[in-house]
């Protein structure tokens, strides 16, 4: 293949930012299209100084030709936005990678109790891939249409996936006490994300029922073939980037669980397993796609406590999407996504 | 009493700079007496910018008998060396409320093992008062010798304290995920604290043993009269005051466990209770002596999460050390604490 | 006086938070009507929590009557409002503080080129008084209409106050390069002003014409006597409180500056000259009504560079309207102003 | 030329983790030896774990014979280091690019006045380039030793060089009031530097003077040919990175200012003039090897002001000294410099 054309709609929240970035850097795919509704007619450069002179583009109204043009269309949308838009798109010859929640939960009413609308293409849920290559890597290059994990899903599956599926009996429920930067809460103009009221602040949101509950809920349960009770607090840090998940489980006391997650990752390109002793930071994955994990098993306790961090905007929004791009056009996993975390 | 004569020594952490700014603000208690080994004979307005033209006195050095002429001495230094000084204090007519660890474990045992030396006067650590109002008020009321608790363990104590006292049967471990600002790790330099390795970063840190564990252990059991399993990961927030515990325990499904809380606290003039519904955030009560405290109880669960919120250096240090002095001085509790949170 | 009734319209802003916090510090004043048409009907504690069982009121609409209840009446509102409420309100017989920008320039076509409307009371602009009151206390002692200063101006005009009023010939023009924190421009939901965009980066804004440049202007020539030009450019730091100055002129080599700062300033309570060598930081005002100024003259050189440091909520806003209280009310000028600043 | 192979000689700080970010992302350069004497004998993924799996070194001892090996050495190192390795270096074949203050001052007595103690190796003085490519690109080429600019010094050239390049006329001395992040004062230890020192903080420092006015002021003489007052005050931000200069200097009003810029840097790979109205800011040029430049003219005003940004670790350190490794190996010069910027 000589390049492949990339579409991005919803051009202009963080997801689609960070997209544009990676594609950038990224050697076979080129930027063809940019959908904005609010900025239509506008230069990517004027809208983001950062890329003047990097993008020559404009962003288009949403119902520009040009997406039918293109190999694969990411949509980095509003949740509901997608959902409306693939069914005419999947009709051509095209792929679509979806980074908002539409296709994720293959049950329509489970969507719908917790996206608050009916879903309007229900018959595509079943078709639709969950895009966690370390999770279904080879469904994945098959799928034409792929859902792109949430970002504290990735972080919290990745954590539990091999513990889960070696098996090991996990007694009592499971509880994920996650923290993410801002930029999580997307581009949108409330006073809750304001500097001001972030800045010097810690808190936790989100207790009573977080969106991403359900959809960890299922991946876990594919996972091991049963349901868990999963206990999930979110909580916001005073920072932009990265998600730093602490996850506890009850598991019998003899497992080595330090050999079974570096086995289970050991050939994972964009997963690190830290040796014992070691404890990730999220600043250790800026920027990249990658995902760090570390296990701690306290003395005399059947808890295991399994630390995983991953830069929210990359392997939790817009580079596993290149991710999971790579493997439908049969590219190397790794091609565009191959740089180092920015430290400090 | 006209007037309380305050000595500090350890005058230049923040935990001293903070009992400074309040006790400025304290219409009884006058600091007579700052002691630095560093900046003696340095005026504090040399030292501390911000307090020009507020606290007219020079730093001492260590061996200064201005410290005799005392009503209360706060110890705010390093661990190890209010144990060095205490004795000869005490043999004299005054009080010690030590900010530091040197007093807050009874076993000198455990003391030694978690600070690396033996304890030089183990005689003095059952006279000691752990000085946490809501748990042993009485007790503080009557001691000469006040240990100062944690900033942690005032945070997870708190949290778990009318549980514990209601003696709800708890099943299991108790976890306490645990996320404090900068400022609990003092004003040493040390590249760890920089901002530039802490700014848009998040991370654990003494996941294999944090010296407040044993701390907590201690208080949790002298609540319940029994042992228990505690689960404590703290982690660093980049921000520079506040602390906010999620702490989970496994009880009853019948529990009115909101009741009891609010009825355990009802009086508590430093402790709020939200409703069900509100979470706190630790910006709510910065810069001043208190504590928040919320409860979620997810549907179909035998867990209960609580999170808890203070200060770290208010509640968590220097203004606890102040209501410790109101209770020991036959004060009202709130003298001089009464401020309103710095929002934003 | 028993005590003064205060009334604060357009009460959900920082402003008013701010003013909350510093009244219910005041031992003379007591906050008896809060406006808001947005909150109308809420507690205060619903919509800030850290209020919490500090003050026990609900919102009032603007259409309220309480406020004529009350000795004086803070605006905090929008500019705009208090223009159309304060002819009104000065009927009856309180005060009126307003710290938006309605009645700061005593020209109503200037105000009306910088405000975008015409100015709806310019017969009330001659007997506003600007309060400043290190340039006018006098005239506050005797207002019943103070037009409390903006930030900015405030940390300039202080800058620039004693070397003006000292009739020093100032050469060619004044520069003032200021930069505040993030709290300045409000709590107004805008993209600009989310922590994911003004966090880890630094800019100017308003360079092509601030609204706060011919208030500034209309200060400085009040002193002189003469028209100054200034070029005023103002940055926005990743912090939340602070405004810090940097302000250059050109004047003969042979004036000892810094002993006409240190002369005109000796007696002020609010304003702080440091010695020779000695740089002010945002930090050492943090929540209080404090001016820091530093003086540095280049060897061989004609300039000065003064260094003004305030936090723009307290001294640059609601600590200079309360200033601006005691001097209506014929109190002290620091009553409840003494706070120590908050380190760190 | 099949590679290049890179020594690190100070590999530690910010300078060093940032040259390995970039070098890996290097099609030509391969990082063959990291010298760091405190970290000897660890691997540089024990040391940086955001480096895990990316960098397979161990960190040598200053006296190894690896260096011999390389085509060129970068010294990351604190100043006064690499003068004493120069010249044993440069007696074999390679070349040395110094990121440290070493080589950048022209008169070995200015130099040793500034950084206090004698120059050890004044003779190299003459032949050492002063490494800003938009400057003396030519020489540059043709260098065995360049001495990589200061970060304030390449913001503030930057800004200033079309100007006195282009002859114009400056009347007076030109201000420089500039604000960079932290990471500029490196990786030591220090209280300054600590998070909870500079957090919701903003100070001026160095004042009576930096080391960097001498560096800045031999560059614009070099370019105009005769000597300009400058006033300098640079000021700290709290964040990681980031230079912001705000430039003022006094021009004949009917300069077309922004032509010259424009024409000056029209051909610049890493410079970018923003056309009039627009205001950089420095998150544009995050992460990245580039400068962005606006200009203000004041009405009526025979002022300019010249805003400027960089990133400091990279356009204002490592990248720069890449980008001079391109020019001084005959490659692309923006060879591995071609990412875009992080934003958020």
């Amino acid at each position: 293949m000589d390049q492949i054309r990339v579409g991005i709609v919803g051009g202009t929240g963080y997801g689609a930012i960070e997209l544009i970035r990676l594609l950038l850097n990224h050697p076979v795919a080129v930027i063809h299209c940019l959908v904005s509704r609010s900025e239509a007619g506008r230069s990517v450069g004027d809208v983001f100084p950062h890329l003047r002179g990097r993008l020559d583009l404009y962003y288009q109204a949403p119902e520009t030709d040009e997406l039918h043009a293109c190999d694969v269309v990411f949509f980095a949308t509003p949740n509901g936005v997608a959902m409306r838009q693939a069914p005419d798109l999947l009709a051509r010859d095209l792929k679509i990678i979806d980074l908002s929640a539409d296709f994720r939960l293959r049950d329509h009413k489970i969507w719908s109790q917790w996206y608050g609308e009916p879903h309007v293409c229900p018959e595509l849920l079943e078709g639709a891939v969950y895009g966690l290559p370390e999770l279904s890597r080879d469904s994945i290059k098959d799928a034409r249409l792929v859902a792109n994990p949430g970002c504290y899903p990735t972080a919290i599956i990745l954590a539990y996936l091999p513990l889960l599926r070696a098996g090991i009996r996990v007694q009592g429920d499971l509880i994920a006490d996650a923290k993410s930067g801002a930029s999580g809460a997307g581009r949108g103009a409330t006073v809750r994300n304001l500097l001001t009221e972030l800045s010097e602040n810690f808190r936790a949101y989100g207790v009573e029922g977080h969106r991403h509950l359900p959809e960890i809920r299922q991946a876990l349960e594919s996972i091991s073939g049963k349901s868990h009770e999963l206990i999930f607090v979110p909580h916001v840090v005073p920072m932009i980037r990265g998600i730093h998940a602490t996850c506890y489980a009850e598991i019998p006391g003899d497992v080595d669980i330090q050999a079974i997650y570096e086995r289970a990752y050991g050939e994972e390109p964009f997963v690190d397993v830290l040796e014992p002793g070691l404890y990730p930071e999220t600043r250790s994955v800026r920027a990249v796609n990658f995902c760090r994990i570390a296990l701690y098993r306290p003395p005399q306790s059947s808890r295991v406590v399994i630390l995983s961090v991953i830069d929210n905007l990359v392997k939790g929004a817009a580079g596993q999407a290149i991710q999971n791009m790579n493997l439908m056009f049969g590219l190397s996993e790794i091609t565009g996504l191959d740089d180092s975390p920015m430290v400090p």
